[in-house]
């Protein structure tokens, strides 16, 4: 009898994906794992926003990989970005090194989409890393403290102009924090302007916001940003971002900051592997999220375009990538126990959105909240989720310390560059 | 009888000495204060070393200058730069703006030196701003990442050889906090590498590090650094720093991190504006703070130069910058209720450094501590000058978190340009 070998699990990148797959393989002695990203932090992205927004700091959503890994001693971690998938000698390489495998795992998220207009990129960052939330951050308060400085009307009427665009969970959450911010925090700590008249424009190409929830919840969810001072323009198409402002269409506005949460494409990664790729250069998968000729090669995550059983693409949303990482964790277990593969099916466990600091909502089934109740149950849900728990206890204490005193803890404008500060 | 008229106050710098005398100044009728800062925080600089050692969060030791002086409706805070000082008109200029003063105080600190050597600098970066310090953390935890990756024993041991430059308090906790981080917060997460076999080596050009200590503390704080695995080279004066390491006369030290601890000079403000200043570019001040010729502009803190009662200048650490800055407010209030002024007299406390998480050595007079007592002091008098309730119930929690867990909260590698990451 043959002593069982080692299978080898090469995972690229430690999103919910690459890191709920591992603690499943995690103590396995029949599976030796590489967890590669190009971070040295897991992200709990969910909460990105209040990075962006001043509330919370990068610590406290993010973690070490190496660290929430640490105690299984199958697997290691590598930071490193990876420059290519060799399939015929089942490979993954990096600048430096390669990694071989019997099963492959890649899960490297999303970045944003600007429809062919690249060029409006850097005058409407997106946020999908702690890098951009702390350049969104430095860009809405500095905002202030310009306004803060001048005498000219306009001027100060364009810097108290906020923009985002796009009408997911995203764009609502960043332009409720900001209303929010300016009519609360900010109101009382400056002299020369009135925080209370910044202008907060949601644009949404569609004809409503945060269209996956039903009517009635986003008319509540309308109101709620209206009150906040947030003006919702929907059916408004972004048709040009430069320093001055925003064009939709013949209207312009004039405005200092412009934030984007409007397309998402997968990773460039599927594609310069040459794997196959939909329109928003996600990969195709099968139903047990391999790839097309390759059972042991498999993306999931946002990267990937997985079908559900509705027939629509799965969103790309944390609760899909939290299944899809165990889900592969359980098929490699079993395939080595001897087991048949099942397919992957999405348990749509409902979903929330928040809006400033006690109001959002949430719909799980036919169960529809909005206001208080659904933000607390939006509260316990993060909180759940959050990986480990000095977080947990950090972000609780940070909220609470928010909550009471109106306060925003992390209000640091930092350089982009460090030396250019010395 | 005329009316009593209001004086403008103009306070550049919102460290130590500029909030202190902005507080004792707050809420008077008499005094309107503009305060300029180029950052829009104000910055807790004795616990900087535990950001770029991964302990605390930029947001647990800085908080919103703007914030922290909100309630006083006399006080305006502006972030911009000054660009001159115009002593015959009485006005301070910024790029945009100009701001007239009947008492100008400045107060921005002070950068690093390098002796001339400036181009040492890329590959040693210094420890004065939030941004320099999350720098060094990415520098430090990148170099464990890079050791993990390879398995050239030679590139290994050079990734994981640090070299501090400079035996103040600084230096010392620099290099007790990467001993202490890599033989308990590292040791278990990496698999290719053993991060207790790291080398720390502090260079100090003196006779000894600390030396405004007595020796007794000094040696006692040589041995808790020696058991931490830092080697201590006094008289070693560094002649060359380049990507590959640092040359002390003859001797190499091959090694991919330096940090620099050693020269300071005073803020290029004092010498552009043509003050006198002295070889450290301190501007020269009299007993009362006032620069020579002009009784109502004062300089202080880490940018001026004041003579002690022992004929030395007085040390650039927070208490003497404290003292000054609620001397400069009272002194002011007391000239406009037509009192004499009195020179400025430092109070000595003492002086405490601390080494890991556990050990310092503190020097009150004749009291001496070492070990667990003096960090005890060390921990109190820290918790007590953290400005704000906020930060000090934060930073408590993570020691409290870290300490009992030898865990560090903030280890993350932020990429030096978002755009980088995008």
């Amino acid at each position: 009898m043959s002593e069982k070998s080692v299978k080898k699990v090469v995972i690229v990148g430690g999103g919910f994906v690459g890191l709920n797959a591992a603690k499943i393989l995690g103590g396995r002695n029949d599976v030796e794992v590489t967890l590669i990203d190009k971070k040295n932090h897991h992200l709990f992205q969910p909460l990105l926003y209040q990075v962006a927004m001043a509330g919370l700091s990068p610590a406290e959503i993010a973690v070490p990989i190496r660290s929430i890994l640490a105690e299984h001693r199958n697997i290691q971690v590598i930071q490193d970005e990876v420059t290519g998938i060799d399939r015929e000698n089942s490979k993954v390489e990096t600048k430096g090194s390669a990694y071989y495998f019997d099963y492959l795992i890649l899960a490297c998220g999303a970045r944003h989409s600007y429809f062919g207009n690249d060029e409006w990129e850097k005058n409407a960052p997106g946020l999908k890393t702690l890098e951009q939330a702390t350049e969104i951050r430095r860009r809405v308060l500095s905002a202030f403290e310009e306004a803060e400085k001048t005498d000219d009307r306009d001027k100060q009427r364009r810097l108290l102009t906020f923009v985002v665009v796009g009408g997911g969970p995203t764009g609502v959450e960043l332009a409720g924090a900001i209303g929010e911010m300016s009519r609360y925090t900010l109101a009382r700590d400056f002299r020369n302007i009135d925080a209370k008249l910044t202008r907060v424009i949601l644009l949404e190409g569609g004809d409503g916001i945060l269209p996956s929830f039903s009517p009635k919840l986003t008319s509540w969810a309308v109101r709620a940003m209206e009150e906040l001072g947030v003006q919702v323009w929907t059916k408004s198409m972004v048709t040009c971002i430069d320093e001055e402002g925003v064009s939709v269409g013949n209207e312009r506005i004039e405005c200092a900051t412009v934030l984007w949460a409007a397309g998402v494409s997968g990773s460039e990664l599927g594609r310069n592997a040459g794997l196959e790729v939909d329109r928003a250069c996600k990969v195709k998968v099968n139903p047990d999220l391999s790839i097309p000729g390759h059972t042991n090669i498999f993306a999931a995550g946002d990267m990937a375009s997985c079908i559900g059983e509705n027939a629509k693409p799965l969103p790309g949303i944390a609760p899909v990538a939290m299944q899809q990482g165990n889900y592969l964790g359980e098929l490699i277990i079993s395939e080595l126990d001897g087991k048949k593969r099942r397919n992957f099916v999405y348990k749509d466990k409902g979903q929330m959105a928040t809006i400033g600091r006690s109001r959002a909502i949430t719909e799980m089934g036919r169960i529809k909240l909005t206001g208080f109740s659904a933000w607390a149950a939006w509260l316990l849900v993060h909180i759940y989720y959050l990986a480990g728990f000095r977080n947990r206890f950090a972000v609780v204490s940070q909220w609470a310390w928010s909550y009471l005193t109106f306060r925003r803890g992390a209000r640091l404008i930092l350089g982009k560059d460090w030396r250019f500060y010395k």
